[in-house]
């Protein structure tokens, strides 16, 4: 059986039988207010790399006392992210990431030449003791709540704690908030503090994920200037129009975010109910839209599921979890009743 | 007086009074089959991070037994440059670029933590005894031509012999060919060989500055496939309706490029003969659409240009040309007019 060995195998895969709990994007549409800017458009000049004036000032009441010139529009999330840690670049430094980690992060880090750290998530919890031994001395430490891939949500008081302790330590937090708008359990905080990076991106709160846009904010004008400077040769401006488009999402009617908490939470109920049903053991997810089980043996469990039953799934070693596999319920309820069909299939002829 | 020390510095300053030689980018408008895309486009998911397969598709012909899989299509040729060097990082890898060069050259080989080493151009010309004793032991060799800032075209029978040093020393040639289509003189010679790496671009052949879509093709393929593994991470696709605008551009009819041909080379006849008139010392442009005439004291130029006569030129410093200073002609000939009348005040009470 051939070994399917990152995320990227399954790129451009689906349709027909397929049932795809891979990539974590969502299949609801963007608001039409995003699509309305497409008719007539007519510009194609370069535009500020920074970012459209209107859309930083769009976001400034987001963030409490912040200024438009804080913020850096990005090609998504991922661009914000690597932008962010080539600013923060020091020979030898040192980024705390949590573990089981979003697949990319090790790579980010790793591609801006520094050097990545990990503190371990219990059942998907921070663990403030851990976290404290490895704090001293980090260029920074990088929280993702909601988090991908285990779709829990760190409580506020804990956030709070670790902005307070980044600051003594004069640390910087990266904060990858792009789930902000998923939440189901507890509460979403947003970190603030003077060291503070925050990522976060139109793709999942707004069906946005082709048109690449997301950004970084800090009330450090140093680093956002710097990431500016990068950004200037590295890729310019974020394509205008898209930016329009995120502009008018950022602007429409707050509904569309509230609906498609709903659906949200309908499939996610679906799927961790069935899971649970099936006898696996997971934790309830209070965010995003991924569940995260154990399966051991997990990449043959992948390829077996891919190859014999027709279910697109992410190895937990990608993630830095080896014997979880990684479901994302970006799909729809129908699709995701088949799929659990075809997972108790494999479990029951595993056995 | 102020000093304007980079090209950030009149990065959205213009209209109004206000000449602009400064960016280089075209104010002719995009074909319309691009903007006929906008028309009704609904998708919003991820694209591949190489590219949408048909665009890839469409540029095959361009390169001789090439294919599809060669090429990926990134946020403009900035990015291309950016992830092609990244891919290319060795521990104290060297890479020789042209002087006087694009300015962000030197910034994207130290973004990449490799070094930044120059051949001298004479009058815009590579010279190549003077590239033979720095070539042993570089990494790679970046070629631009037609040239920015200079606007000389390199001979064919140059970079054929450029081509079998490059092979015989086993170093990679990075072209960055993103002015082919505005040649005046002379001839556009496309390098080949196996280590060689394209960088080209939509924006300057097509007016679409603003949507960010450039590529990379290599027909070593592991180099390409390293430049998408680096770009999963980095910033995933290339905005899709921008591809698709691209691509539309691509099989618009040629009429378009010929046409605009025209407009360029009235324009640059033109500065150039407007310039000669002026005494400056300059050489004729070839390719690309900038002129660069010998100023002393030019930082002191450019700043006393803006503030005192409403025009933006760049400083020369920042192409490693001190005592030149750039001038796009990418504006109308009533624009060029007035331009060269208030650099000939400039000239006439600087004496």
């Amino acid at each position: 059986m051939p070994v399917i060995d990152s995320p990227s195998f399954f790129i451009g895969k689906g349709g027909g039988n397929l049932i795809s709990f891979g990539s974590g994007q969502p299949d609801l549409a963007p608001p039409e207010e995003a699509f309305a800017k497409l008719n007539n458009y007519r510009e194609f000049k370069y535009g500020p790399v920074r970012g459209l004036a209107a859309l930083c000032e769009a976001l400034v009441p987001t963030y409490p006392d912040s200024k438009p010139e804080q913020f850096v529009i990005t090609n998504g999330a991922s661009e914000a992210i690597d932008l962010v840690l080539r600013a923060l670049y020091v020979p030898n430094g040192r980024i705390l990431l949590p573990r089981p980690y979003y697949y990319s992060y090790p790579h980010n880090v790793r591609l801006a030449h520094l050097t990545p750290d990990y503190y371990d998530l219990a059942d998907g919890k921070i663990v403030l003791e851990e976290l404290k031994k490895k704090l001293p001395g980090a260029r920074a430490i990088l929280i993702n709540s909601p988090a991908n891939p285990t779709g829990t949500v760190q409580s506020p008081e804990l956030l709070k704690e670790i902005e307070r302790l980044a600051e003594e330590l004069d640390i910087y937090i990266i904060t990858d908030n792009v789930y902000r708008e998923l939440v189901y359990v507890g509460e979403f905080y947003q970190m603030g503090g003077p060291k503070t990076i925050t990522i976060d991106s139109f793709s999942k709160t707004y069906g946005m994920c082709g048109y690449r846009v997301g950004y970084a904010h800090s009330y450090d004008q140093k680093i956002i200037d710097q990431v500016v400077e990068i950004k200037t040769h590295t890729s310019m401006n974020t394509n205008i129009l898209a930016q329009e488009m995120a502009l008018a999402a950022l602007k429409s009617p707050r509904d569309y975010i509230d609906e498609h908490s709903r659906i949200w939470r309908e499939r996610r109920d679906m799927i961790y109910e069935g899971m649970k049903k099936l006898g696996l053991d997971l934790w309830q997810p209070e965010g995003a839209f991924y569940v995260f089980p154990k399966i051991t043996n997990s990449n043959q469990a992948v390829n077996e599921l891919y190859f014999k039953y027709n279910i697109i799934t992410y190895d937990g070693n990608w993630f830095g979890a080896p014997n979880r596999v990684r479901f994302s319920y970006a799909l729809d309820v129908e699709k995701i009743k088949i799929g659990l069909e075809r997972l108790a299939e494999f479990l029951k002829n595993r056995k």
